[in-house]
C-alpha cells in the first residue's frame, strides 16, 4: 500500500479520518482516493479546497465542515479504549475481496472481536431476511446457520431483529462463527434490543462496520451498509423477505459481485415469501437447506476435502494460532474446550482460532468438535508422507 | 390416416380391439403399429401368429389370449351407449401433440363429455399433486385452476384425491373448462369418491382415457398416464409432491416432451413440498400464481391478445359452435347463461364451445364473463376493416 504523503501512519489517519467525514459507499470520495490517495483527499478537505470533481459546492462546504471536526487520533485511542480496531485496505486482515467494490470499496473498517476478519471472511456466508419474519423463516435463519456453522463456514448477516437475529443465534448456539455487520459505529449496538446479542457476538465473533464510533444508523447506511455483507460473503442466502425489502438489495448486489444469490423458499400465501420467490424466479438459487448452501459456495475442495491442503505453511500462522493446532490430536474429534485447555486459552478464543485454521485447510468441524484434515496431519508430521 | 388393410372402419375396429389387447403406451405395440399398421397388427394378435418382433414368447401368448377375448364392435357399441366416443389419430378430434409420445403414442383415447378434445388441449394446462396434500396444497390448486379457467385456459389433472381434485373442482367452480384423464375406462369412475365429481366433469368438461369401457385401473397404468397429461398440455404445474411421487413423473415427461415444467413453492418444512423443490433445483419454472403460469405456457398472443386473429375461418366451425359465437355481442362481456340463451343450448354446451372458440381466437374470457376478440369482430364484420 504507497500513501503518496504522510508515510503508513499517513495512510492509517487519512482513512480514519476519511471514515468520518465520507459517507460510507461514497464513489465520488471512493473515486478522489484512488486517484490521489487517501492522505491528499483528506489534506483537501481538511484545508477546505480547492474542491474536488463530483461534488457540489454545497456538498463540499458539507464535507468541510465535517472535516473540520474530525480528529482521527482522538478516535483511534477511542476505538483502542473499547477494543475496537481499524482495518484497511492492504493490511494482513483487509478481507481483499472487498475490493470487488471498486470505488464503493470502504475507506476502511472498525473490527471488534478477536478473529481474523481475513481469514473467517474466506469461508463465509450471509444468512438475511426479513426484520419482521415469521416463525418459519426464524427457524429457517437459526437452522441454517447453526448447520453451516457445524459444517465450518461463517455466518455474516446485519444484526437486526428477525431472521438476522436468527441466524446470529443459531450460528453462536451452536459454537459456531458469526460476523454482525452493522450500520453505525461497533461501539453502539444497533438495534438496542440486540445490545446483549450483539456483545456476545463480540466475544464470540466479529462485530463490524464502516463507521467510526458513535455514529448512528439512518436509512440509507442501512442501505448501503448490505453491499459489505454482499461482498465480504461467497454467497447471500435470503430466508423471507416482502417485496421491496431491504435483504433483497444485499441479494442483488452479490449478484452484481459475482456471489451467488440464494433464496429459501415459502409458502406462496405468505407474504413474507414473496420477495424471496421474485429473486427465484430471476435466477437466484433455490435451497432447502445448509448442506445445498455450501453446494453452492464451496469450492472443488468442498466435494472432496481430502484433496485439500492446508494454504498457508504452518510456520507463517501465529504463535497462539499454531499452539491451537497443536492441541488438535493427530486422530480423532475433540470439543473446542478441550482444545482451549491445551492450548492454554479461553474457548471463545480457541474457536476463534479454529474456524481460521478452518479456513486455512488445517481443520475441519465434525458436528460438535474438531479435528485435524488430512493435509494438515501429514503436513505437520511430514514423516507419514514417506512411508 | 392409411390403414394398410380394412380401410378407415378396419383401421377403427383394429384400434378399438389394440386399445384392448395392448397395455397403454407400451413401446414394442406402437412400433408394431407404425411399422405395421394397426390393422395388420390386430390381425396377426387375433391370429395368434407369427410373433412380433420385441414380444417374448410367453409375452406374445398373453396378448394372443387377450385378443381372443377381445370384440372391438361391442366395445364400441357399449360405448355408444355410455355416451363415449373413440378418437384416434388423423380424426379431426385427435390432438396432434399427442404424436410427440412417438411409440408411446396412446392407440386411441375414449372421450366422454361434449367439447372438441383437439381444440381444448390447444390451450390446456396441466395441475397436478400429491394425493394425500395439505390445506396449503389445496388452496393453491383450486386457486390457481380457478384463475386459469378465467383467463380462458383448460385444465387437465388426473382425478385423484387431493390436488388434482381441487384443480377440477377450482376449476369448474369458476364456470371454467377441465379434462379429467383417466387411468381405467372412462365409464368407471375412479376413485370411488370421486365418481360425483367425474360426472360432473363429463357434463361441464372432458374425461378421457387410453383404456376401454371396464378396465381397472393399476399402479403401473397409473405412471403411463401421466404421460398423456404431459403430451396433451403446454406445461405440467406441479403443486404438491413429497419425493418419489407421481405427479413428478408427469412433470419429467413434460420436460423430456419439451413442455414448461412448473412448479408451486412451499415451506422447506413441509414432506410435501419436497419433491416441488427438488424439481425447482433442477430446473424446473417458479411460480406464484395463475399468471406467471399464462407468461409461461402462453404464446406471443398472450403478451398482445389484440394482434391474434382467430386461426380457423368462421365457415369452418360446426354450425352449433356458429350459433354460439353469433351470441356473442358486438360489444361488451356477458355471462355463459345468456350466450346459451341465445344460442339455445345448455349452458354447459355454451361454455364447451366458448372455450373451443378461445382456442380458435374468436372468443376471450374476461372475469366471469365471455366476449369476441377485436379479430372476431372485424372477421365477422369485415365492413369495419374498410373503415
Amino acid at each position: 500500500m504507497s500513501a503518496p504523503d504522510g508515510g503508513d501512519r499517513g495512510d492509517l489517519l487519512a482513512r480514519v479520518f476519511l471514515s468520518r467525514v465520507l459517507e460510507p459507499g461514497d464513489p465520488a470520495g471512493g473515486r478522489w482516493v484512488r486517484e490521489l490517495g487517501a492522505a491528499t483527499v483528506a489534506r483537501r478537505l481538511r484545508e477546505g479546497g480547492p474542491r474536488l470533481a463530483g461534488a457540489s459546492d454545497r456538498r463540499w462546504a458539507g464535507l468541510c465542515a465535517r472535516a473540520a471536526r474530525a480528529d482521527p487520533e482522538q478516535d483511534l485511542a477511542q476505538a483502542r479504549a473499547a477494543g475496537v480496531r481499524f482495518v484497511r485496505p492492504g493490511d494482513a486482515e483487509w478481507p481483499a475481496q472487498l475490493d470487488d467494490l471498486s470505488d464503493a470499496r470502504p475507506t476502511g473498517l472498525w473490527v471488534r472481536g478477536a478473529p481474523s476478519l481475513r481469514l473467517w471472511a474466506l469461508r463465509s456466508v450471509a444468512v438475511v431476511g426479513a426484520r419482521a419474519c415469521s416463525g418459519y423463516g426464524a427457524h429457517m435463519a437459526a437452522m441454517l446457520a447453526a448447520d453451516l456453522a457445524e459444517r465450518g463456514w461463517v455466518v455474516v448477516s446485519g444484526g437486526a431483529y428477525g431472521v438476522d437475529g436468527a441466524a446470529h443465534r443459531g450460528a453462536l448456539g451452536s459454537g459456531g462463527a458469526t460476523v454482525a455487520v452493522l450500520a453505525c459505529g461497533v461501539d453502539r449496538p444497533y438495534p438496542r434490543g440486540h445490545a446483549e446479542l450483539i456483545h456476545r457476538i463480540a466475544q464470540q465473533g466479529l462485530v463490524i462496520g464502516e463507521l467510526p464510533p458513535g455514529e448512528h444508523p439512518t436509512p440509507s447506511r442501512f442501505v448501503v451498509r448490505n453491499r459489505v455483507i454482499a461482498a465480504l460473503t461467497r454467497g447471500t442466502v435470503v430466508v423471507e423477505a416482502a417485496y421491496r425489502s431491504g435483504s433483497l438489495v444485499t441479494a442483488r448486489a452479490a449478484r452484481r459481485l459475482g456471489r451467488h444469490t440464494i433464496g429459501v423458499p415459502g409458502p406462496v400465501t405468505s407474504s413474507l415469501s414473496a420477495g424471496v420467490h421474485e429473486l427465484l424466479r430471476g435466477g437466484a438459487e433455490l435451497v432447502t437447506d445448509a448442506a445445498e448452501v455450501v453446494e453452492l459456495v464451496g469450492d472443488m475442495g468442498e466435494l472432496a476435502p481430502d484433496r485439500r491442503g492446508p494454504v498457508l505453511p504452518r510456520d507463517l500462522l501465529e504463535a497462539d494460532t499454531r499452539q491451537v493446532l497443536a492441541a488438535l490430536p493427530a486422530r480423532g474429534v475433540v470439543g473446542a474446550a478441550e482444545v482451549a485447555r491445551g492450548a492454554r486459552t479461553t474457548t471463545d478464543d480457541a474457536v476463534a482460532r479454529l474456524y481460521e485454521l478452518r479456513a486455512l485447510g488445517y481443520a475441519e468441524r465434525q458436528g460438535e468438535g474438531w479435528k485435524l484434515t488430512r493435509q494438515a496431519m501429514n503436513s505437520i508430521r511430514p514423516g507419514r508422507e514417506e512411508r
